[in-house]
């Protein structure tokens, strides 16, 4: 028996067969054929790409209605497939003598070379989905699609393409299982919206497991059992059956009331990339949504989303979400979140660079369409603006001042909009915190945006491997400044929310309770046991928790204080501690 | 008249014709020789070769003795000019019937391609001390020394060697103008130790100006006027005066106590980067260094420094200071700071990744060669420690209890060292600030890092043109959390010092005094303008100011409020608002 572990995507246990999908890279024999053949040859590369464009556009009409997104992936790849020069490319070399699998490799070889010296993220993207169209011709050719059609399995891969994963369905696939792979990449937001459980970034899988190995897997945990003994199989049987039972309670909970047992309520909002997750967000009991992050029509075509596009996406999220709130952040792009169109400089330090409201105040035009579009959409529902990124007051001012001149732009041209939309201070540079007294007489709320202000905080890359330890959440110094933040707020009468990373984690929540924000947004998925737990608290227990931790030296010392008081709540609802 | 601004890094005015070193590359012909013409041309190589070292090895002995590294340099590159395989490698193509000229040129071309290659900081450099060698053999061969010989004149120049720059007598030169360069390179080291006014990284300075062209520069603002008017020549003569008695007075100050009107004393010290600048700091009226940067050893080499020679180094500098005290900061490396012994990994994020304090505890044994070093330095003179980049209590505890620890290695090896070494904390960290209270009772002193403490706060990448305008040292966030820290180390009872860029800047003088720092650290040449700035003041006035300032919006307004009390003061005596 072996044990991996990886990220736990999306929920639920699974024990079967492994079934390994490509692994490694394709493999292609190079055949001559004789001249004679050549014409036949040709029809079957033909066939073969006619059968894969028409394979995909099947997968495409069966895609779940929320998967916008993938809806359109789908459709460009099928392009990509159907694109007349890789076929004249293959067919020639075909005509010099080489079997069709030979030459379409060859094709994508050539173009590696030329979209390995473009230095654009836009068009690295569009090579990825060429070589997954490729792969898919080049098995459908080899005869075998490499599907597990006799027993359900669990699929072991490098990555998954979209089209993979929806192709995938529910009757032959047990659940998933990545080299790759990250929470928001698209196999596991496929995986979560077909309920099918996924494990990504599960580094070295592929070196570990052989196909037909039993595997156990755990789509909460990450953990993945490779021939597991017998102990771990009746386990996870047992994982199975009350991870049935929780999935109905949790949906059961989404409608009760989220406040502590002594009466203190703490409103619970989502986060939210893509609109085909409203639902999510709705089936889960979120009170509107306290992120709406917006780059993703930026960084996903290549040209700027015009006033329009934007316009009608946001308002169909104001109205899917209605009556609830829709809390808009502006646009958080630079540093590492690269868009092509944009063709920012390179950066030594992005995450230190011109990013976020940056960006934007100096961008003019990008931030001005924007905003157009968000006031626009405000004349539909409940809309409450937010500047990612503002590190002090004179920043905000300007940002403020500018939604001010398009309002009354909007209301020249006889556009409507909401005269009282809210707007707000991300909280996640530490100056924002150092002066959050003199910035909560000018914003309306603030959001504690955790992720950046722990990087900033503690000086920590938290994508960086090397240092990713001391990413601490829970360092007293982050604490301190969450209660600074909130007292100024509060002093001033604004609300106070948070909706990074830690709003969703249940270890945090007695101490963000304790260091009363108002409002915790957060994936959907995590909701209810939130929810759950918030309803067993008692806040005044949460106070003098936090009174006690802010005087620890490092983060351990803060969760052993935190366990200590609340260890047996913490194991009842959390998702990653229910089976420990 | 044009007028180019560049980075004035040795103080002094000039006026006088250019001098143009190198306008571009060098410019080589080929020419096919006769296989007679052959040995005469070698003969010719050689002697070019020989005469080139000898005059490298009659600059290294002209050389001023506090330049020691600038020796070292020196003699790397004279060992470079006598190598052997660079003359065989030139003798074979001049064989070939080629000119000595081009031969030479050719195998530099040759390394070139060699040296790219090679993905090192460390060889990059000795491929410049190559180029840089090579060129002169070449003006040597064509008999041009590219000196001005028969007039004074200014030097314009993409880059200039050590080797230039120090053979360039103030006798030939009034002034350096560099395209390339820092405050930290060695033209601008050697300038200062020279007393020639020098102004680097002039951008577009040689496409400007022509040979023979009249300037007038200024190296202390920076400024650079190309074929000046008249009146600008008159008041040029008229700063000159200025400066010399300026530097006059300067010089009389260095022993002044440095105490405001109302008697509030604060201690001046300088800030180090090698130990060959301690004579300046003495000159200047440091009272000891509060800041020994010490990368210079590991970044210089291509092998780790072993304890010997760190030892015998810090000794060195701990004697020389005597009786004031030094201040050693351990290895601030990784990040930007790049040591190629290290093998360190590429980071997308380099000032949020594994540098400082954090790569010293986790190669332990790169940290203990060094506090071993320092402990023993500290038996003869005054030495204090202080660890960079803290972020909390957790992590200084860890770095102290190595100090105790190495302290009963050399009392068990019966080696001596000073068991009373205080241990400080460099707050350059926004968590730092978050937690100072807590960390004052750990640490024996502060040492407030701006450069780092201002680019983490604000989330400002100050190395990136793209945000450069958005790193304010007087933000009020930055003021705030100064004060923070002054506060909680005075609570504690200990010293709080400042060791960045901003305690050398008059502008910020006042608000550092009434910010109640108990030491400022600064580069040795603004030590005596900053003491009489601060005999002017009134401690009073400057708390005054500060409790105003910390409710502004932005530095704007924190520099103009300054200006309001002080302007008059700072004209009085900064270097450069001087002559404005």
């Amino acid at each position: 028996m072996k044990v991996l572990r990886g990220l736990g995507v999306s929920a639920g246990v699974a024990v079967g067969p492994a079934h390994l999908m490509f692994p490694g890279h394709i493999k292609v024999s190079r055949t001559r054929i004789a001249p004679e053949e050549t014409e036949s040859e040709i029809a079957r590369l033909k066939k073969a790409i006619e059968a894969t464009a028409e394979e995909i556009e099947k997968l495409k009409k069966e895609l779940p209605p929320n998967l916008g997104e993938v809806h359109a992936i789908l459709e460009a790849q099928r392009l990509i497939v159907k694109d007349p020069s890789l076929i004249s490319e293959a067919e020639e070399l075909i005509r010099e003598g080489f079997n069709a699998e030979w030459a379409l490799f060859k094709v994508l070889k050539r173009y590696e070379k030329a979209f390995s010296e473009l230095p654009d993220e836009y068009f690295r993207e569009r090579y990825r989905d060429l070589v997954q169209m490729v792969e898919r011709i080049i098995s459908t050719l080899q005869g075998h699609r490499d599907l597990p059609n006799e027993e359900r399995a669990i699929i072991v891969a490098q990555d998954l393409s979209p089209a993979d994963t929806v192709s995938l369905k529910p009757d032959f696939t047990l659940a998933f299982v990545t080299e790759a792979g990250s929470r928001t990449s698209h196999t596991a937001i496929v995986a979560r919206s077909l309920g099918i459980p996924a494990v990504v970034a599960a580094k070295g899988i592929l070196k570990e497991v052989s196909p037909g190995d039993l595997l156990a897997i755990d789509g909460t945990t990450g953990e993945i059992f490779i021939n597991p003994v017998e102990e771990i199989i009746s386990e996870f049987s047992e994982r199975a059956r009350r991870f049935e039972r929780l999935k109905v309670r949790l949906h059961q909970v989404a409608h009760l009331s989220s406040e502590t047992k002594d009466g203190r309520r703490i409103i619970l909002r989502a986060n939210l990339d893509l609109p085909e997750e409203i639902p999510f967000a709705r089936d889960y009991g979120a009170e509107g949504i306290g992120l709406f992050r917006t780059e993703y029509l930026y960084v996903s075509r290549r040209e700027l989303p015009y006033e329009e596009l934007l316009f009608e996406t946001y308002r169909r999220v104001v109205e899917d979400i209605a009556p609830h709130p829709v809390t808009i952040r502006t646009l958080d792009l630079g540093g590492d979140k690269f868009a092509s169109v944009l063709d920012l400089p390179e950066e030594i330090n992005p995450a230190l660079g011109l990013r976020a409201i940056r960006l934007c105040l100096k961008e003019d035009h990008l931030f001005r369409t924007q905003l157009r579009a968000i006031l626009r959409a405000s004349a539909y529902g409940k809309v409450k603006i937010m500047f990612p990124l503002i590190s002090g007051v004179a920043e905000f001012l300007r940002a403020r001042n500018l939604v001010e001149e398009i309002k009354e732009e909007l209301a020249r041209e006889g556009l409507p909009f909401d005269p009282e939309v809210p707007v707000g201070a991300m909280i996640e540079v530490p100056s924002a915190v150092a002066v959050a007294d003199l910035l909560a007489r000018e914003a309306d709320f603030f959001s504690i945006g955790t992720n950046d202000l722990i990087q900033y905080t503690l000086a920590i890359d938290r994508g960086n491997e090397e240092v990713a330890e001391l990413y601490e959440p829970l360092h007293p110094a982050i604490l301190r400044f969450i209660k600074t933040t909130v007292t100024a707020g509060h002093r001033a009468g604004i609300p106070v929310a948070m909706c990074g990373e830690m709003a969703g984690d249940l270890l945090y929540v007695p101490i963000l309770v304790g260091l009363e924000l108002d409002e915790l947004s957060m994936n959907p998925q995590s909701l209810p046991e939130v929810k759950l737990f918030i309803r067993e608290l008692e806040f005044k227990k949460c106070r003098e928790l936090v009174e006690k931790v802010l005087n620890l030296t490092c983060q351990d010392e803060v969760k052993e204080a935190v366990s200590e008081v609340f260890g047996p709540h913490i194991r009842k609802f959390s998702r990653s501690l229910w089976f420990e």
